[in-house]
């Protein structure tokens, strides 16, 4: 069985070079997340800040995605280190996290993954007598995406994607739509909007990192997108529906 | 907000006159139904016999479908008067009931649904103070759909549709076909099996009721089937995660 | 701390002697049942026949009101010496047996809670290296009381009371009524369905046995019921929601 | 079915002329609150500070409770954006924000209620595929109450009621008597703490608000009271027990 | 990762020509059953006729377990078709079947391990589009322990370890002494249990099958055992408590 | 059965002057904790800051473990005010205060742990009606441990050891290692360390406390602890495993 740590080298280094795949979780039901590890998904994220994701979710799917070839991430309710520490803990493979707008704060989020002396993170043993569990967080450097939401944070993006770390950037669409006044019925059709995210694909592929958001996936990827998501697996169940209905 | 009895009565006469669409339920995950309640679905029905549904599965989603117009069902693990009675008590619209082979079953299974004198089910009220829970048991005639599944069943089937209180016929076409010696893998080609099933569907429309199985619905409408279900909440997942990674 | 043989003992006392108060539990919320505890009631019945019941439940349960001065009985789902027995490993006091028709029935139920050679129950500990647990079955005979709740029940009453190892008589009043074609609007009023219950009375405690049913606990003590029981615990939460509403 | 905007506007517009009447929930067990909802309550707050509720427990009862003309607030474990953010993402209609102490404070959370460009609320929709969850935060204010519990928040009631969006003032007179060193037992008699609440009561009537508390229905109106809370979900059970047991 | 077939198979053989070593489940803890995964032990099994085991407990350990070298079996609470069908739907790689008593009994028991024509189990895919799932109940001969804990059935032993599709023999020392009016405290020092054991083994041998029961594993290989069982998995928490507590 | 402030003081006082010792507890089942409770441990801390337990898991623990002669205390998520006074709302006997730098922050939880005018606590009582509850918080002065477990602590050890209301100093081994540069494989041999725990050791034994870690229990105490904590309830169960299987 593949270890943590090969799988997070080999989803980072797909990562680098293509296109990965995967599904936001908000509920985290078993046969859901099940199902979806036995696709060709690359990952899924379990949400904490807009889901109902618990650490038990996060210790009982990382355990049960095990044999898999898939990542689970988790999108920390915030960035404390307190927070990015015990998804860690549980067994998540890295964080996305959210509403990054400065420098000094992916260096910060960088260093909650990690032990001192390189980081600040404190141990904690989830599964004693469990070698695996034991000294995966020791040797192994998680994924981290930074999630850019926001008007302010655009000036910054550029020098966010260079912090040595960070492994993607991920657009909000909707939050920097909002914040950029730009109303939800607009978000497709809006020309700055869109300017702004050719602007951080730019400057993200420049970094020689992957940009991410969640939309169809072949628009996406026309779009220069390489971390392509579904928006949650409710909209997996609702295509169902409405192949069914349709049909 | 629309009764108990009400749901009952409009899905019967739904269901005499036309087609009835739903989905079978394994594991009873809230956002899951919630999100079926509100597409044009008529029913879900949960799976006892080969599901993980528990009691507290069928209180609970009852409850909040209760405002959706969309019918719960529920297959019992057995066919016991007590497992029916209990599923009731828990708020259910009416039952499949698996493997009927005879006329006197169908007939006890019927009378489980009903209350003395009529029928046999006990009185247990699982909500004091609810006008409604506390009511809708005495008055009303759950839904009662016979599952064909054997060999032995077919000469009966005719009958069984029938017996007072049966509301259709499900043939659950796997276990039919095994009880033939009809491998799996023949399953769509069998002449055998093909002939059977349109037999069922003839006696069954004789004696005015809809047949249901599961498939995809535009097939079973064309094979005159009435009662159409989605295999699962996973195959509707299954659809999504496919029109995703194929797109 | 009391052990769990010493409360039976003492509560079987107590209900031969004088009144014994109690709340059946539908749905087993910890905090109800620990709130309930703490009060004077004598008694919880969990319901499984018409509740939500599980085997989780009952043993954490038990587990949780060990310290107070209660016992915890099981309505379980059916009268067969597996749900009998499982009910009683889980840490159950003993059992309410529902639709008991028959002398014999009456027997083999007395039976189930006991073990070989007197009984044919069989051994289960739950909880290897607790000694009380690993104990108390052996030594303790369990509570037993017989449900009474058809008309065709009403002539075996008086032997059934007279079977060792039956601790009392129940009254499903509801399921009576309707056995007898009392509809539900004329329970309080029927002068048959009254005088059958007096009947009744008479008998139970002619073989020094209490009588039990739901209702008013004034009212049911001046009819001469011995064992008083709430409705349900939502019954509770409506007499508060009813206090604060109209007050 | 009524939908989430208008639930909340015409709460809001009843609380603002008349009474309002509520149920503190600690522990959020399904049945419970079912029950509640078919009262004539028109309130529940879920307790996240001095409560167990969880994010899973707000998204369940919030859809169980969709049809009943029944509001769900929730009293967050603390004023920050993300704690208020997920709890409206999950269905709450508002929020009651504990321990306010200032002006800018009350801002902060107004602010954290609403989206961008008027407010800082991140975007997340919970349910994909249902219009209703993903268009209710864009165009509805949720409800909110400021919670004045210390004596140092007593000189800025007048200025904080007055903040725009803040619904209604509601005391948490046990702490404020901390706080002002009166002792569990002289909250019922103290002269000192009566006159301040007096004073909130008239400072917030001024500011065309209700002021809210939990106790006696009626003794509350006396007082002036038009936000009457129940002290918790277990306090209806204690009625309940208590009229069984001294009856 | 090994397929559940393979499992099946591999274990059989095992379990044929050496020793198998495993665990009794009673609470299903997911941490519990994954540490013991990762060490030697060969098999669980899960208890539902003295445990708290549900079908979802079945579902997701089965699923937690799959890339680990270890068989999940389910004692089921009885055994009836219907409650084996949905252990092995869930995903159990057998069962242990209790208190058989005659050569019948086994008989029907294997038949219901097995789908028509062979068998008399009914279909059920409990995850839709999991090729595995699907597949495994059609192919594979579950594995079929046959509990002996009765007096009665002492004369039968030899002829049911000679059924067809029985794999093992397991004795249930506690209620075999039970029934054989050996007290508890007797079971170590009886000469009588003793022979009738040493008996059972020499049978179950010559039929080329393992014998099994719960025990100290040294002294149970010595005794002929090759299905060594720990009590309980609290058992094993004891040993870890008193090798702390003595230290 | 004794009191929560009697638990309180029985333990703080043979803490003083002996040794205690106990199980940290990451995953909160109900029949571990239930079996550790009816041994001779002393306590369990319930892990927040490096395990799954949540508020529901505190307030069921501390009811189950009531009657027996055990305390449970939390090691909270962070030393905020609000975490540490839910986990005491819930009912715990105390915390565990996790990578406590100065005597200010160890002054800010000690008050965190009271009630106003002698600290910031919040008032909630969970468990209305039940006089236990409600009154525990204002008359009891929770047991506080502080957590050591970076470099920079070490120079503050002393004084922290001396504010009133902290009753014993607990090394947090690892973290403090790594935040020296020790790497794990030289925990056991580093001189650096041993040298600088001896010390912590002398000043908390100077200023009249226990101090504490985790290891064998007969090491621990022989270096001069007197809290002793087995790692978790995992490692209970890997001795257990490795007795059987060794055996």
């Amino acid at each position: 069985m593949i270890t943590h740590g090969q799988k997070v080298d080999s989803f980072r280094s797909k990562s680098r070079k293509g296109i990965v795949r995967g599904v936001r979780i908000i509920h985290g039901n078993r046969a859901t997340v099940d199902l979806i590890a036995q696709s060709q998904m690359d990952f899924i994220y379990l949400d904490q800040q807009h889901g109902t994701i618990t650490i038990t979710d996060i210790f009982e799917i990382t355990a049960l995605l095990a044999p898999y070839d898939i990542v689970v991430l988790v999108r920390t309710a915030d960035n404390g280190r307190k927070s990015i520490g015990l998804a860690l803990d549980a067994g998540a493979h890295g964080i996305l996290a959210p509403e990054i707008q400065t420098v000094t704060e992916a260096k910060e989020i960088v260093a909650s993954l990690r032990f001192p002396p390189s980081g600040s993170r404190s141990w904690g043993s989830f599964a004693a007598g469990k070698s695996d569990y034991a000294s995966f967080g020791g040797f192994v450097n998680p994924i981290c995406w930074a999630l850019i939401e926001s008007k302010s944070a655009l000036s910054e993006v550029e020098k966010i994607a260079q912090v040595e770390g960070i492994d993607g950037i991920y657009i909000g669409r909707f939050d920097l739509a909002l914040s950029m006044s730009v109303s939800p019925e607009d978000i497709e059709s809006s020309k700055t909007l869109d300017a702004e995210i050719r602007n951080i694909l730019k400057q993200v592929q420049a970094a020689g990192l992957p940009t991410g958001t969640s939309g169809d996936f072949s628009k996406l990827t026309d779009q220069g997108f390489r971390i392509l998501t579904v928006r949650s697996e409710l909209e997996l169940l609702s295509v169902g529906l409405k192949k069914y209905l349709t049909d």
